[in-house]
């Protein structure tokens, strides 16, 4: 297997080839004058009058039964960071292609060049009635918490932010079957977060929701406590169900006796002697990106009893492309109108249980596994 | 052929059958790990890199070269009215068919819950970094003249609203056959314009920039003219280059000796007795859809040299698919920022010029003619 470095050179030769990597696709060619008129005018307007007279018949006749927008401002891309808009729309459309193709459901890239929560949803507002769902994508925290709540709290359609919750649920499958390996219950585990961004956020929450396990979200200034003055709103809300014994402290003396560290935050932070110091048996969720927390070699030879990363070329791979296919496929398919903790548990579940035999190289599905998106699209109702 | 009545049934049933016309392509499988590593992450992250290093790339390694938002509010669509967003989706579905089959552009249906210049100026503006193109569509005047100048204005990309000025493009094409073909000279021509909307002041607007003939627009009110206390800014600009002697009267007397009739208004309104009262070998583009202004066989009875409509099943059909699709394929092919008065002519005359011997029932091409696109398209440079 390549090493994913070798993958840029690929990227942009392929990219400038292709240019791009999303079309348009007709589901009938209008090659006949009659076709015109059934199609465009005068016929299309019986139907428009139809939508207007009855609106719940929309799916019905248009698209949107079958599609999400794909949105973006830029502002926490990748490794990348602050990139703008138009830097991000390759990744946007990247993302397109895994919905047509993991799902057949038919994403359109959109890019944000306003990022401010006000003017975000605002324009998300806006442009809604286009499509059947909205998957937000790579836009920065704080933000991206307001947004997404005011979203689905105004639609009336599927809303969701895939770096937070589509990373909650491939972490809570892996969970679930690393826990049975070990034979640890997850609400007996002590759970050390370290990141308290998206991803970091929302796995704490449905972690919390799932299994109330005694947790802790690290930050780069060090344990998310209530005594510390730089909190943010959201990181504040973690207290509610993290760190409830209110210690202060770092990384290093917060994973002492962990039974499980997550990590969604720097490459290389977490070291030899901090798995040395967990308890036995440590489950070790290690994927900043391309470069890991921990290098899955070292944490093993640490004593790591499972370890997960986000990369394609070692086992046990994170990858939130698991999940919103399938959630997105269930949605569009039930109507559902949100997305919600149950739906995002019954997911990892149905997630967890395509692995009828796990062992430690093998917690979650791979991406090729094609029941996938029906087993999780059909608990999304 | 079918009365154009007859496809409302079939309407419904393909639009219901195929759940709407468009959909999403991929321009490559994603079959195998590294091709997902190729175009998803990690090495997406490589042209987004670039991207953000030379942002003037970002055409070649996206869509933004060849896709086009088709955006309306649904304030003002077809026969129908203000219907709303949702309900004129399928009339924007139609038109990214027509874009895509004629032009080989990708086109994305964008259908806005906003209504006021300021909330939809403000949405596209934040979307418009997710495409190569903006065509404005079926948004009610006056609205939608602040609109399209300030979209113009402020981004740098092409931006048409296809009411107005595909409209004024085809009957300019249409007019430089005609008059050749019963030896009339456009300048020297009386023209009179019924409706004032969106079509209605465009087509004034070019005929100007074309030829300064004599022009006179009526609205439901009568002639537009200095005196009206009406008059919205909108209407008050014709002046500018119409009714330069300020009559008033309605347009049973401005139709007096004209030499042009062009209706972009309500069926039946122009009379025998009023196409009888113009001068010799009258003009008339009746374009009231489905219903004209006067029917063909009535305005021939009554010595109409040349007519036009809007429909397909009579001779001459002024539609705006004859010139959108190869003007926004030149736009986007030579990289247009704006569109001008200039392009526009230039349409036309390519349009007008397709029709190497034109007849009373042949002023402008057909919508099959394979010339149309690549013709327009060279001229928007």
């Amino acid at each position: 297997m390549k090493p994913v470095t070798d993958f840029k050179e690929e990227a942009i030769k392929k990219h400038k080839e292709l240019r791009g990597k999303v079309a348009v696709e007709l589901k009938d060619i209008p090659d006949s004058r009659d076709k015109l008129s059934i199609y465009y005018t005068p016929g299309v307007a019986a139907v428009s009058d139809r939508i207007a007279k009855h609106p719940e018949e929309a799916r019905d006749y248009t698209w949107l039964g079958n599609s999400v927008a794909v949105i973006s401002d830029g502002s926490a891309v990748l490794g990348l960071g602050n990139i703008g808009p138009q830097a991000s729309l390759p990744v946007m459309e990247g993302k397109c292609m895994l919905f047509k193709h993991f799902a057949n459901i038919d994403a359109v890239p959109i890019v944000l060049n306003v990022h401010s929560a006000d003017e975000i949803v605002a324009a998300v507002k806006a442009i809604a009635p286009s499509f059947g769902g909205i998957n937000l994508e790579d836009i920065a925290a704080p933000i991206c918490f307001e947004v997404e709540d005011r979203l689905a709290q105004e639609l009336s359609i599927p809303v969701m932010h895939d770096d937070q919750h589509g990373t909650a649920i491939v972490v809570l499958a892996g969970l679930i079957n690393a826990a049975k390996l070990v034979g640890k219950q997850l609400n007996d585990c002590k759970i050390v977060i370290s990141g308290a961004g998206a991803a970091g956020a929302a796995t704490a929450k449905l972690l919390h929701k799932y299994a109330k396990p005694r947790m802790f979200v690290v930050d780069s200034k060090g344990i998310i406590s209530p005594d510390r003055k730089d909190l943010n709103n959201e990181k504040r809300q973690l207290l509610r169900y993290t760190n409830l014994s209110g210690v202060e402290g770092s990384l290093d003396d917060i994973i002492k006796g962990a039974d499980i560290f997550i990590g969604v935050s720097r490459p290389k932070l977490l070291t030899v002697d901090m798995v040395r110091s967990m308890d036995k048996d440590p489950i070790i969720f290690a994927m900043a990106n391309p470069i890991p927390e921990i290098m899955p070699d070292e944490a093993k030879a640490a004593g790591a009893a499972i370890i997960a990363t986000g990369r394609s070329d070692f086992p046990n791979q994170v990858n939130n492309a698991l999940a919103f296919p399938g959630i997105f496929r269930g949605a569009l398919d039930h109507n559902i109108r949100q997305i919600t903790d149950e739906h995002k548990i019954a997911a990892a579940e149905a997630i967890a249980s395509l692995v009828t035999d796990p062992s430690v190289d093998k917690i979650i599905p791979g991406l090729d596994d094609e029941r996938l998106v029906p087993s999780i699209a059909k608990v999304i109702e």
